[in-house]
């Protein structure tokens, strides 16, 4: 058994990216968030489960917060218990819950600190329960390379587009005919230039399914096939908006296993990412 | 978002095989409790997440408790929904949860209904929060058989021994010098005889530590690779036993990926289980 007092968590994802939410308005709960009580939060087995912890901080209460301008600070840990900058999922879960809670108002434009900067989120129609979308930046479009997968010892490959979203992304749409399911089970990072990506890259697979409407799978380095990446649908977005030759402003629709996200590369080189964000579980827990 | 109204949920588990646990002492909570409730609350990234539902539910309150002699009833789902009869490491879970909740007596033996019949529970210094043990009834020790596993396109085979515990196990040993990693990531169902198992077989995995002290992997059928198998662990306490010409009542410990359970094999026949049960979270969901 534990000997921790119990403490206050809150369960959620964005397209089916989980998180373990703690509750630590102004840092008495957990002090410095030790990485063993977030390995314990996140063990799917032994703990509740989750990608992440996202404790929910005020930004004057954290040092990482330092000359943020944002009353709350998105505290991002990953599953290991190492610090995270930023994740495009989770701030969403993060946003729904500051504004369930009553603590932000969600009619305007939500400024939130994270270790990656502030990130400005929106809450459709100024509602509580609406999808939210986030900006994500700037993306960078670079040079052209090449993806390859090995199957039944035979090695399948496909040019791809080199997309910097703050992390490397290598965007390989599939030839005419071919589905996501005949890339096979990804089991090994895909193999990529070494020379382009020296630190690993992210892997997404594309098909089109309509105009302005794309699926995807992708390989995140460390992780391995996901049910979403939030960066990785947004570089998705920029490399089929470019191969179209779309007009800035256009809405995609984005298919993830785990869902749907609407992403537009505004006129003034953003990328806005829009998406679901839902709590499933709340409660209290001494792990 | 959902539209169910909060109801209670704790989350719990044996040796890290993990359930949902949902009081609902009289059925006036979930009523029928449905299977896609049971899939949501188990899935992993969406839900709470666990290997399992098991409902609080008094024995009087529930059609399938009918005429057994226990006050409580295990309503154990899989997490696909479907019913299933008994879980050894789920009902010390269970059984945790009733005593922390003052529900039942802990200083005494604890039946239990479930759809395989009542089981008796007992607490470790009759305190509540002490080693749970349960009777897992007689083994059946049937023929020699053999299983095999295929890796690298290589076939290596054991012999086994066919162990009944109310359902069926193949329980090989280990060659000196062979370790459970030599065995291989065991993604696919070992190769066992369809004529001894033609509903297929749980396959145990075993290597010795020392005296009356052994470690195993399992394959379950159906479930592939688990951390924990009770039925299991009775099993490969069986075979060991027998192998080492054991005295009746000798405890055997053991070790699982999960965690460690004490098995002793009494002078009347009975496979007695102890183990840990540890509740982890408890709060409220809409699923």
């Amino acid at each position: 058994m534990t000997t921790a007092a119990p403490y206050p968590f809150l369960k959620g994802h964005g397209t089916e990216n989980d998180f373990v939410l703690l509750p630590d308005v102004d840092g008495t709960v957990h002090g410095a968030l030790a990485a063993d009580r977030v390995r314990a939060l996140c063990d799917r087995r032994a703990g509740i489960g989750g990608d992440g912890v996202l404790r929910v901080i005020r930004t004057a209460a954290i040092e990482d917060g330092r000359g943020q301008d944002a009353e709350w600070f998105m505290d991002y840990r990953n599953s290991d218990g190492s610090l995270s900058e930023m994740c495009g999922n989770g701030i969403r879960v993060f946003g729904r819950y500051l504004a369930r809670e009553g603590l932000v108002d969600p009619s305007g434009p939500l400024p939130i600190a994270t270790r990656a900067g502030v990130k400005t989120l929106t809450f459709a129609d100024g509602a509580v329960d609406g999808e939210i979308t986030v900006d994500m930046g700037t993306p960078k479009v670079l040079e052209e390379t090449e993806v390859a997968v090995v199957g039944d010892g035979v090695e399948r490959s496909w040019p791809a587009v080199h997309v910097d979203m703050g992390n490397p992304h290598a965007v390989a749409f599939l030839r005419e005919g071919e589905e996501l399911a005949d890339v096979g089970p990804l089991l090994d990072p895909p193999v990529h230039d070494e020379d382009v990506y020296p630190d690993g890259v992210n892997v997404e697979f594309v098909v089109r399914r309509s105009r302005a409407h794309v699926a995807m799978r992708v390989h995140e380095r460390g992780s391995g096939e996901t049910r979403s990446c939030g960066t990785g649908a947004c570089a998705v977005m920029v490399a089929a908006a470019l191969a179209d030759g779309a007009d800035r402003g256009t809405p995609y629709l984005i298919d993830l296993p785990g869902g749907t996200l609407t992403i537009t590369w505004t006129a003034d080189d953003r990328v806005l990412m829009s998406g679901p964000a839902v709590l499933v579980a709340e409660g209290t827990t001494s792990l």
